[in-house]
């Protein structure tokens, strides 16, 4: 059993928060000074710990465990939003380096080893999920050309900028076992549920659709209703619609947003010319996703052409859920019930880079709660017992995994 | 029978339409050196056919038939919203000054007087109908002090700036024993029927609300759909029940509008914190428009603080209906067939002079079609062939009132 030093790993997480330090939170976009600073940092403590640790081509710092054949991967991502919370993603990179650390001096790590990761650009400054993905060899040269950043800075330019060299460290079905990532929650349901630790049993996958409508202005006054091309009105059938029928096809943990509605020209007396919504509904089952936006278009089918309005779907964005390792969701719970903390399993409704190694790896994400269910922003915390809790819960599932074969 | 002069009547018309000129359209705003000019012009026009002109204090420019004793009163008004067409008031005011200059040229003018008006500021730049309300003693020293236009000049300052004089021109119960106004329609229903003179039974009232949603913002994937307090969805329960119920509470001339909808902070990841609409509706029968008003009300106060989203209607605007002359009504449908051309009864959905003066004079409003139903606009047009027809009807009413025991 790997006894993690809580007050080691508090120290770290609060030094690599000095990396691009904004009032409570940290501003450190990926390949800013403040990133590439806090990568160098983190490479010498993998180093100090005793792993061999290098920052790869696209920024990914990796830390291999080199005296055992198989490992597990510990990681997360040390960039951040701009003004973003000091946790996100940093929180599950620091675990990893702590376990590690622990396993080292404890011997352990002949058993099983921990290698550690720091992906690069998870919050998609450039492109989401830009270091998992390479570790996945999921990314063509195509999709790295296309991809660019803060004032229009390619990805290429800012790789070629940063000159971090070699190559990049990918998956090696050899050695790898597992994937294990810690996060805060992000949102309210572990606090709102006065739980501790929250397992993850899959990540939603995303539709985004934006809907316009085009119709006619004229006088609201001296034109009948009979006669008007609204475009307004199709626009706030459908999204009445999704308030009401999305509930009906989707799950328990479905859940969808009507996040933007325009109207044009916007004034009280004209009978709207031209509208908008973007609609978006999340899951982590591709049938519920299916079927709602089946759901979605057979509206916008129907309603396109009526009272001579038109009415438009595109499909704006669109991500694959993944689900988790139902051998390690299981063994999370057990971890937490030994820790004499009942867990909650969940689904994340929100993107990780779990997402993307879950596909190619056994993955688990363990989630310790968000005060106020607050993230993407710098007053996001949680408080350093639950830091420490969920250290030494995913320290357990490292143990448990040990004998398991993956 | 009063014989108009159709080319005088347009040479007229399109002299007006030089001052402010704006392409096709005039841009003619109150108490603009455009509209000042134009009041001159048309005071000298009064003079000319034989009538006692002045520009009163508030800029009414009234033309007294010196003659008789009783007169009816034909008028609307010169001033034009920015960018506006040459029609929309403009042909009412000059109906009147061809029908009593010709009435004058024929000797009728004794039988019964017409006096002309063109009433200032019927668009409300500073103050809607201001002329007409002047003209009424509908208007307190306080509301004249409150109002202000372009720049932020007050009211009273621009009446300054003109420096009309004298006193305000006010209605005489002992001389006046009707109003007439014709217009354009600003609508495309007579075009649609195929007909040439619609005979207004009433002018709509309007009442226009204000709703405005305010919940929290929040991770639209991390956060379950009951934990949220979704500002937009409130918004979109009450705009689909505008547009599904306010037809069942109203009746065959009720319209409504969502004009304008916005969704705060309005990025599709985010549950909206703040939501905002304007609905108006508009209809002849106070009766109706309580109804739909206390509809709408009943809905807002059963929706305010569900899911801790908080649901408040704000009342920005309400005028009153106000219906047209019944006897009137009757008499511009008989001139109307007698001239050949069958009449539509119409409501109407904009606010008119007529709508301030039919409250103390019997009224009655005739329309001409409005080609493509547009206004507002310096495409705004009407066929001159419909101009001449309609200042015939108008001249014919005249005549059929000087028997009527008003």
């Amino acid at each position: 059993m790997t006894q993690i030093n809580a007050e080691r790993l508090l120290a770290d997480m609060r030094a690599l928060a000095r990396f691009g330090a904004c009032g409570t939170g940290v501003d450190r976009v990926s390949y800013s000074e403040a990133d590439q600073a806090s990568r160098r940092w983190l490479r010498d403590r993998m180093t100090e710990a005793g792993l061999t640790a290098r920052i790869d081509r696209v920024g990914n710092v990796a830390g291999i465990s080199a005296r055992a054949d198989r490992a597990v991967v510990i990681g997360s991502h040390t960039d951040s939003v701009p003004r973003g919370g000091w946790l996100d993603g940093a929180m599950g990179v620091i675990y990893g380096l702590e376990i590690t650390r622990s396993r080292i001096e404890q011997g352990l790590d002949r058993t099983l080893g921990v290698d550690v990761v720091s992906f690069q650009d998870e919050e998609g400054t450039y492109l989401s999920c830009l270091g998992s993905r390479a570790f996945c060899s999921d990314l063509s040269d195509a999709d790295m050309a296309r991809a660019s950043g803060p004032g229009g800075e390619t990805l290429n330019a800012a790789i070629t900028r940063a000159n971090y060299g070699g190559s990049v460290w990918v998956r090696d079905p050899q050695r790898h076992k597992a994937y294990l990532e810690a996060h805060i929650e992000q949102g309210p349901r572990l606090e709102a549920a006065g739980l501790r630790l929250g397992v993850v049993t899959g990540i939603v996958g995303i539709r985004r659709f934006r809907i316009t409508c085009g119709g006619q202005a004229d006088h609201a006054g001296t034109t009948p209703i009979a006669l008007r091309r609204d475009a307004a009105r199709p626009l706030i059938h459908l999204a009445h619609w999704v308030h009401t029928e999305v509930a009906t096809l989707g799950g328990a943990d479905t859940v969808w947003n009507v996040g933007m509605m325009m109207v044009r020209p916007g004034a009280a007396n004209v009978v709207p010319s031209e509208s908008e919504m973007v609609v978006e509904f999340r899951d982590t089952s591709l049938e519920i996703l299916d079927r709602i936006e089946q759901g979605l278009l057979a509206q916008v089918h129907a309603m396109d052409g009526r009272a001579g309005v038109t009415v438009k779907a595109q499909s704006i964005a669109s991500s694959l859920p993944t689900l988790m390792d139902a051998r390690l969701v299981t063994l999370g719970d057990e971890v937490a019930c030994a820790l004499g903390e009942p867990s909650m399993r969940m689904v994340s409704g929100a993107g990780h880079d779990a997402m993307i190694v879950g596909r190619v790896l056994p993955s688990v994400m363990l989630f310790v709660p968000s005060i106020g269910g607050r993230s993407h922003d710098i007053v996001e915390n949680t408080t350093d017992t639950d830091i420490v809790l969920g250290c030494q819960a995913l320290a357990a599932l490292v143990t448990r995994i040990e004998g398991l074969d993956l």
